[in-house]
Parts: C-alpha cells; sequence; structure tokens
C-alpha cells in the first residue's frame, strides 16, 4: 500500500440532484447516493475508497446538504464528524469547495486540497492515484491544479481544457501550464479539439493550496471570500457556528469554482493541468449510463439494479430497476427504462437530455412529491 | 326501446385470457375482464349491454370458469344464477357453446341461441341490433349463422368468411349462404380479400337454434356430442350435476366451434352469413389496443387507466397504466407501455405480437405470480 500524501486533505462536493437521471436521482436520493455501475456500492462510497489510499481516512471531508446527512454518515461509516461540512442550501461549487479549503486552512495553515465531485465514475485507481500525486506535486509549488482526461472521442457534454507550456515540476513530469478552458463546444469544434490532442475534458476536478485557492477567490470573489471566512473563524466552535451559518451563508455568492477560480488562475498563467490517463465519466445523463453499463456495445440491453428481474428480447439500450416488479422489454433500441415504485421513465438515449424538461415539468404542475 | 327477440337466448362465452395482451390481462384478470376502450365498464360488460335489448336480461347465458365466478356475478348482476355456466376447466369453444345449446335446448326445445365473445369491441348499437335480428330470422329458418363485418384494411390477423349465393329470408334482406371460411391470410392474399368485397371478416359469432347447432356437433365430433347430452342431462339437477361434470367435462373434445360447427356446415351449404356493419375488433394485441384508442392516428399517444398520471412528450403509441405511478414518456414512438404493479411491458405496436412469447418464457422460469 502506498503512503498518503503529506498535507494532502481530499473534499468531496456531495451537492448536485442529478435531474437528469430522474427518476432514479431525487432530491431525497441524488446520483451520488445510487449504485450506477453495478459496482454493489454507491457513488460516493465508490470515491471515498478511491481516495482513501490518498490522504488517509481522517483526511476526507464531505460537503453536502443537511438533509444528506445521515445517509452520508451510513455510506461512509469512517468519516470523522467534524469532517463532515453541512451546507443548509446548495449554494454553488465555489461556496461549497471554498467552504472546505477555508476551514481547513484554519486548522492545519499548509494544507493542500484536492476536490473530487461525488457522483464521477472513474476506473483505474492505480493511475488516478498517480495522477493525483502528480497534481499535489505541482500544487506544492504554488499552482492551482487540476486533472484533465484525454478525450476518447469528440464529446459535446463536456468542457474542455486546452493545454499550454510544460512545467518543470518534480514528482509531476505531465505537469503543464492551462492555456483556456472552454465550454461544451458544438460538435464541429468537439472533433477538431479531439483532432489536436491539447485539449482535454474538464472533470471537475481542482488540487491546490488552501490559502492559493482562498487567495484566488479573494482576488476575484470578495465578498463570497468575506463569507468563508467569518464561516471559517467560527466553523469549529459549536457554540457560534449555527448562528454564524444562519446569518452568511444564505447570502454567500452563488457561482461555480470554474468562474471563481479556474478560469481568472488561467488567464493569470495560475492554473496547471495534469492528464488523468484512467476512465472517467461524469455520467451526465441515461445515455451515458447506458454507454457506461453496455461499455459501448451498442446492441446491448444493460441492467441496472440488485433485484431486477427482466425478460429482454430483441432489445437495447438500459433498463434500470428499483422494484422487484417483472419487467418485459421486446423489440425497442437504444431504451431507457427508468422504475421506480412511484415513477416510470420511457425515453431513449438520443432523448436522454430532455430528461430535465420533465423534472421542469413536474414542478410546475405541482407533483413534487416524485422529485 | 325495441322488443327482446322471440326465442331468442345469448351466449356469452367468457373464457379466454388475452395471452397477448399480458401484463394487462392475467389468468386471474382475463381481457373481458378490462375495460379497453375507456367506457368506464368492462368488456363483458359492454357485451351484456349489447346483448340485453335483443335478448333481455333473464335470457343471457354466460359460460366461464369457475375462477371467474365472482367476477362475472359482480360486473353482470342481473345475470340469474341458473345461466351462469361454470367450466371446470376450459375445453375450447366448441364445448363452451355446446355445452349452453345442449343445456338450453333442454329447458325449451325451439330455443335459438346467438354465441357473442366477451371481449370483442363493438361500436354501434343500432347495426349490431339489426344484424344479429337478421341472423336470428335465418337462424328461424334452420340456417347456423354467423356475423360477418365487411373488411376496413387488409387485415392479417383475422379469418376471413366467404359469401356465396343470397338467400330469400323473411326479416334478413342481407342473408347469403357462406361458401368458405380461410384461415389469417398472408398480407397478399389480404389484399386480394380486401378488393375482392365476397370476403368478410370472421368475427366469431353464431346464431342458430340450438337443436341445429347441436346436430352439427352430433356429425361432426360424436364423442363431444354424447358428452354434452349427459351433461345437459343432469345440469339443472343440483344433486346430480356435480359428479357428471367431474367424469365428463376433462374428457370432453377440445376444438374451436369453427372447426366442429362452422366449417363442415358451410360446406353442406347450412351456414349463412349476414354483414355487419359495425365498428367491431376482437382487440387481440397491443398493437389493435393502441390503434383502437388512437382511432387510427398514427401519431397520438393513447392512454388507457383511470388514475394514469402520464406525462409525454413526443411520443406515440399507448400507455396502459393499472397503478397511479407518473409515467413520462419521451421521444418514442409507437411504443407500447403496459405499467401493473407487479409487472411492466415495453415494447412497440410492431412486435405486439410477440407478447404472447414471454408469457410462455415466463412460464416455463416459473414466474407464476405475474401470469
Amino acid at each position: 500500500m502506498p503512503e498518503p500524501i503529506n498535507d494532502f486533505y481530499a473534499v468531496i462536493p456531495a451537492g448536485g440532484i442529478g435531474s437528469r437521471l430522474w427518476p432514479l436521482s431525487r432530491a431525497d436520493a441524488p446520483k451520488f447516493l445510487h449504485d450506477l455501475t453495478g459496482s454493489g456500492q454507491t457513488l460516493l462510497r465508490d470515491t471515498w475508497d478511491r481516495l482513501e489510499p490518498l490522504a488517509g481516512s481522517d483526511r476526507i471531508a464531505v460537503v453536502t446538504g443537511r438533509a444528506h446527512r445521515a445517509a452520508v454518515e451510513r455510506e461512509l461509516p469512517g468519516v470523522p464528524d467534524k469532517n463532515v461540512f453541512l451546507e443548509s442550501e446548495p449554494r454553488d461549487s465555489a461556496a461549497a469547495i471554498g467552504l472546505a479549503a477555508a476551514i481547513l486552512v484554519k486548522r492545519e495553515p499548509d494544507v493542500i486540497i484536492g476536490s473530487f465531485a461525488a457522483d464521477h465514475v472513474i476506473r483505474g485507481a492505480q493511475v488516478f492515484d498517480w495522477a493525483v500525486r502528480q497534481a499535489v506535486a505541482t500544487a506544492r509549488e504554488g499552482y492551482i491544479c487540476t486533472i484533465g482526461i484525454p478525450p476518447v472521442e469528440p464529446s459535446v457534454g463536456f468542457g474542455y481544457i486546452q493545454k499550454g507550456d510544460e512545467l518543470v515540476v518534480e514528482g509531476a513530469p505531465e505537469a503543464a501550464l492551462v492555456r483556456r478552458f472552454v465550454e461544451k463546444p458544438d460538435l464541429e469544434t468537439a472533433k477538431a479539439y479531439y483532432a489536436d490532442r491539447s485539449y482535454l475534458w474538464n472533470a471537475g476536478m481542482f488540487i491546490a493550496r488552501a490559502d492559493v485557492l482562498l487567495g484566488e477567490i479573494a482576488e476575484n470573489e470578495p465578498h463570497l471570500y468575506a463569507g468563508l471566512m467569518d464561516l471559517a473563524e467560527a466553523w469549529d466552535d459549536r457554540d457560534a457556528r449555527g448562528p454564524v451559518v444562519d446569518r452568511v451563508w444564505p447570502t454567500i455568492t452563488k457561482i461555480a469554482i470554474d468562474y471563481a477560480v479556474a478560469e481568472p488562475a488561467a488567464e493569470k498563467g495560475r492554473l496547471a493541468v495534469i492528464p488523468g490517463h484512467f476512465d472517467w465519466d461524469d455520467v451526465g445523463d441515461f445515455a451515458s449510463l447506458a454507454k457506461l453499463n453496455t461499455h459501448g456495445r451498442g446492441n446491448d440491453l444493460a441492467i441496472l439494479g440488485k433485484n431486477a428481474r427482466i425478460l429482454a428480447d430483441a432489445s437495447s439500450g438500459i433498463v434500470v430497476s428499483q422494484t422487484n416488479r417483472v419487467i418485459s422489454v421486446i423489440g425497442v433500441q437504444d431504451i431507457v427504462i427508468v422504475d421506480t415504485e412511484d415513477a416510470l421513465l420511457v425515453t431513449t438515449s438520443e432523448h436522454a437530455q430532455r430528461v430535465k424538461g420533465v423534472v421542469d415539468a413536474l414542478k410546475v404542475t405541482g407533483r413534487n412529491e416524485v422529485l
């Protein structure tokens, strides 16, 4: 077993619901609390298991909503109570990661934090480990470091990171500067990026000294920074925390870390990237879930659900079964069937992005009990 | 209100499960106990309501399985107890209709019976009424009479009846002899029949004097005839019936009335036909159920189920909802979704005929609890 990395703290923001995976993902059962790969455990637990060898179980923090506290503690029995940072309401990723940075830097001034989403799917633990170790080495030099995934296809579903000049960093032979971040491209542009090879997928992983990260927030989002300082000051004082959270958190700037930190830092030459040669997917919708579970074999029917009772004939796509009903699927291609106790979805991979529209429609029509 | 027809008894064989409509139709909830048109009542009740003006509520008999007795009595509170003929096990249509004929002729030697399936959909009550009255008039002359439906398309899903010479029958201006019966044709042949106009769909309706019908059975199926006589002799004697049923019914010849009566009678010039100018469908599978409920509009999504909560976007086909789950359907065409408490079917109209294969597979794999 390799040793945990010195001064390193892993942070798991466990926030998003994953509306495009409704009715599997819900407000009370968000994406990170599901097993989306048939591994037998939740994505959150998979994330923990990936990070434990890098940070040690005492040095993993989870930022999550109050409603998910019990589920998180059930999934991660090893997480110290002091490392579960509860949000009273979601305020986007800069607030979540910034809060963790502010609390941890107060505990340990030299801490290096790495933020890894709770609901991504990664395969290739050793390669992941190596990428994070390089990223931490790069962060130690004062860079904010991200891990970018070499594209395996011209995806229009992810943002891209363009690599710039190589960096010379001890322990990080693949480190390079980031030239720029780009939003999800159209197919034409994605094909150009894919051919270019200097573009990597933005997997939303950020590794930095906590003080460097907070400094970047201070420069770009001073109001957010001030709020985080107030929160961190009171956080580890049980009596003081509550009132400060109640006062400050609702006013915290809602902004993604990409805009508050990564893009401005890239412009200033402070952002580095390590290529991550592992399989990665953010499983953003049922099309990617199907692809992930059929391993790209387009004529397969993937089945998710430990009590699934499926009778399939000449069909492809994915069936997600959360009930113990018999599900019979005959002659349907690229189908997406999600069978839960109180809601059923039937669509195709092609229309997977439209699921969010259903969730919006359910909200509008007041059927919140199934959201 | 027109008067009921003299000497007429309507018989409703309520037997088949309708396996091609699984998981809606089940052993314990066969097709005739469902509302397949959104009328608000079962097909069996629809059938009763169609026949009551023709026969009177005291003169309608139902032949059904012992397991369905309670359901039949619930659906048809007006049916006299003595007119519910219970089969201990299904022995096909000649036995069911023959049993009714044998019992009724013993009660009334001159009775004319008309047999009408419990699970067909008919629209156009007045035209139906007129066809039956013509058929009874023809039966009174000693013919076995059927009602054939002028095809509205070259269907390969039904058998056909070829009309022969016209008959001169008082009260039946449309009566004609039947030249022959033909099995479900291929598409080429169906198109030829459709163009010819002398071919009618075989809707499985038979109207005849009970003694004539039994005479035909005696000629063609003497073993069946003997069994029916034994049963009828004992039937209306409560003490005698049980032992005779137990002894005779399991040995009764299993044969469809088409083979035992209609085809041989047609060959001998004893079968007549009245064209039925009403909308008729046997709703043999989900493709016909979808068509029936979208009224043939191919880009509509039909919804069946009184508590259905459907959110549909850019979809066509049919959703049958027997639960109160929210069902979201996005971007699927000609889809068939049947949502029941313990089983879910997803297929397309094109593959509707393959549903029976699922039922067979469920039997083979021992999952009888959902059949």
